[in-house]
């Protein structure tokens, strides 16, 4: 081969790496679902929860965290059946998303370009589906929360909106759970196909997967498969805020019990993240999780942990308390 | 240009865009001190903030936090002067560090290398200096902490070690912090040359820039930049460890207290990273900081926060107290 | 002596020894506060520190902390200057009432009774002052909080209104703390003529009495004084609400922070009584004190401890701050 | 009736009354119990729980928590079956034990005066039992805890020892807790014969008592009697030591999991007390319960709340998990 050639074969694959490194997500962004009883709802995750409500049109509701730094990172749309509706991931670069999409047509996957403006204080965006039929979106842009509202506004550069003294007052969007027929086949394509990686998960007795939990991040995980134990399609778990301390989530839970919201499990502790928890229903049905504290993992070269099945009712929950049968088997539809 | 000419070009910026993010690093691994009172200061360490001792040498001991998945995070070393050694980081693949042993030749840097197993638990590294003068080390293999012993073995995969029962206790080595004369100097040095995030800064009525803190994770930061007040050089400010919640800090200014350890500073609250902080100073002279919340950053285009001088003091402390006048005059000595 | 009048004698004494036991407080109830600035006062105290408000007539408010069993703990009151306008006592039994008038005639002490009816959910009462000319109002029937309302009716018989969703929320009212010229006669006062057991004390050194904390309950203090370094008479130094942990007085301290109200120092925490604090100025000047923790005292003859000079400042504060000079030297006046 | 007999009258009445006033308990003081495995119990007691160990003799343990300003408030007593031997209480004043010797007398109840000296750091004491078989002593001098040891000795007055760095580490001993077969008619008895108040109790939907709670104390309860589901006598329910805190209690939790030792049921909160709770089983079989927060209360006249059928589950736990079958069935014996 000429010299010239060999150039120019090592600098395909130079670019062919350089691909790779740049077609990644950074983070899970925000996530759109579908609440039957809208109003209730809005009042559950304003009231109760504490969220701040950015925006709010004819059946939806724009919401974020106190500290979630972006416009929103939970949208509420009116609907007939409580759905998730798309599960959104910003990627790592600007040019990201043409790679994504150059690599979605290379790999035969349907998708749908959506033009900045579509959506609220989106840029461009890419709609396509998983194996298990989860409903993803890929942005780079997505503009930032900002306010002249002296009730929002903090004289702390570091707080996009103040503290907001009602309700439980998460700090920011965390994590997202589907529960899916073949967990291992799913986790496998997000992490090959979206750069997520994997970082634990558990097995059962006859070494089936039970679940599996990923992030690009540092954070424990920014979405997690469970298995579905009716076997009949994904569902869309839960998805969960983040609180600062073991002690806001005991307030939390006070907040549930005084306010007539369900906590179905919890307060408990996941051996998995160690990272404490309840899970609570919203008025549309939806599970929603409040979860504190957990590891966060620097290594580039992570192996994912395993939980064989001698210990993984303590991966689930490490103080001993069970779940109930209902988390194992409820979950809401997932949208068109 | 001919076409294979182009295309040759291309892939040169290819190699060359590729090779760029490779060449960083992945995070803060550990940080070894010089100790004048070695056993008091191993007293201090094992006893009252709780790390587990993972080995000990004539005049040396490796010390971790009990979820610190490495072999150590904090290394002592009796010493005629208090001092910091050695900030240790491990880059982001096993490609980097040739990487970085090309960049530092061509950028005329003196370095070292250091082969494997030269150093207690660790792959080949790389030493060199700042312009500021502070030893950097790169590394990208260190073991694992692993222990057969029934009284540190935890029966939860995610735990290297259990839970330490005794004193403090922190849950993983967190940052270290450095005094030098000019900030934002040294702060674009280690951004351009080692990768490290910008996040927040601090500039005073001059606009001369008083402090800025940089990550290469999400964390508010791994490593940071105060100015020295006496311009004599660069001071080892601090490092820190990470508690799980406020009231985890509170336990331990109680500790503290009860065992005839200085706090010199807290418990308050930085605004600029939200987290709570005390700092004491352990018997050999070095400020230790521990300190709990924070909030992450996850955005891949973030633009550094600037804390102007109206709202400095609050950057530095949002209740409302003042640092005394050693927190921005005294640190120990850059070893050699 | 015959052995009748033997028995008489011996019963008189029982007599006197009974009425003793009986002639005592039984616990702190409430304090009614001049406030400058009502509207912004009545603000703080719901919005920020999240009280409830029970009532709300021409000028005056009526507050308490959702799990105060009674009508009310706080009473604002638009004043020309702020002060403490009445510090109120419930005694010990329905007879109590009746020995302290008898007493005060004894004692030829001036006083007013104040018939049922006249003060809000308040029955009989009597005023009068302390050597210091604290105003002192003892009583024994108040009415408990009772609500229709189901935005404050909780379904938990122990909650005579839901916790509060909004603002710091404590739990419940503390104490009161006054400055004096002559801390050790004030304190011998109260703990003579009205019960209330001396808890413990600090001394300078040239052996003054600084401080002296007293309780007829079993928490640390419901009553305190301090030395006014003025020497200027006597000043209403705060009021204090209970939260239920460290963790809730940082956010507590966050609260303030954000929303401009100064904290005067803190988080800190008393040596003497093991409680945490912080001090901050409401609109109108009073200082407030949210405090947290704290020993209970069981022994029915306990023996008040004693804080030397050589000690007194880990009194104060165990973690190493000082208070600013405003804490010995600022209070508000002592009302009519 | 001539003028002087109606004097002695009435100072025979004044007399009686005063002898009721004097005849009454002031706290809860320790409990001894009997362990049939002493060196795992002491393990657990001192590592995990973090006890302070005042005393050991053969086969016995004087324990206490780090604030307990008794010698001791926990004795364990080498034994062939794990039982309660002795719950003791100190009288109000020292006149009180001969009363009650006299009241014993006057009520044909066995008992049986002990000695000063006859019992560690105790003075006089009276044995009998309840009219379920529970053995209670009474007593009115008990040691404080001194130490000249520097490793517990410290510099804060308030501090019988230093906070201990090891272990759960409660601050103080709370209360006991016994299941008997009728839970009204005990009540009753320990309100009437020992002054301890009646705090508040559930009913079932046949209106029979489930349990109730009684202090002396301002404390929501030093004695709690629930009913026994088997119905076959008296059982030693569990002891309670306090924390200071939900994040405490959190950590305990922690602690507990990582070294072997089961928790029945928990974290959750109390319903009636507010208080939040772990039970646990020690290595000889006896619940301990660690504990925090829950009210005060203040009230001289407090009617004891009832908690009807209907919320009686929340009254248990009010966050929504339910007790394991063997919080209702498993206790251990009541010792001679």
């Amino acid at each position: 081969m000429s010299k010239v050639k060999e150039e120019v074969q090592n600098e395909v694959s130079a670019q062919q790496r350089l691909e790779q490194h740049l077609r990644t997500v950074a983070h899970l962004g925000h996530v759109e679902i579908g609440v039957t009883k809208f109003e209730d709802s809005l009042w559950f995750y304003t009231e109760v929860l504490g969220l701040v409500l950015t925006e709010k049109e004819e059946g939806r509701a724009y919401l974020r965290a106190w500290q979630d730094f972006d416009h929103y990172t939970l949208v509420l749309q009116e609907s007939e059946t409580s759905e998730v509706n798309r599960m959104s991931w910003r990627v790592a670069t600007e040019e990201s998303l043409d790679l994504f999409e150059k690599y979605l047509k290379d790999s035969n996957i349907d998708f749908q370009r959506i033009e900045s403006g579509q959506k609220k204080a989106l840029g461009d965006a890419i709609h396509f589906k998983s194996p298990s039929g989860l409903p993803i979106q890929l942005y780079w842009k997505k503009e930032l929360f900002e306010t002249d509202d002296p009730k929002l506004q903090s004289q702390l550069p570091s707080h996009p909106s103040k503290y907001n003294v009602k309700g439980v007052s998460p700090r920011r969007f965390d994590h997202v759970n589907i529960m899916v027929d073949d967990v291992k086949a799913e986790q496998e394509w997000w992490t090959d196909f979206l750069g997520i990686h994997h970082r634990y998960y558990i097995q059962n007795e006859e070494d089936t997967r039970l679940g599996s939990w990923l992030s690009r991040t540092n954070i424990a995980h920014e979405i997690a498969f469970m298995r579905n134990a009716n076997q009949n399609g994904a569902k869309f778990h839960h998805l969960a805020y983040f609180l600062d301390s073991p002690d806001e989530l005991i307030r939390a839970a006070n907040i549930m019990a005084e306010n007539g919201i369900e906590i179905e499990w919890g307060p408990g502790k996941h051996g998995t993240s160690g990272a404490q928890f309840i899970y609570v229903f919203e008025p549309s049905g939806h599970r929603v999780e409040l979860w504190t504290g957990g590891f966060l993992i620097f290594s580039p070269d992570w192996k994912a942990i395993e939980w064989t099945s001698d210990v993984g009712e303590l991966g689930l929950e490490m103080w001993g308390s069970k779940p109930p049968k209902s988390y194992f088997t409820y979950g809401v539809d997932i949208g068109e």
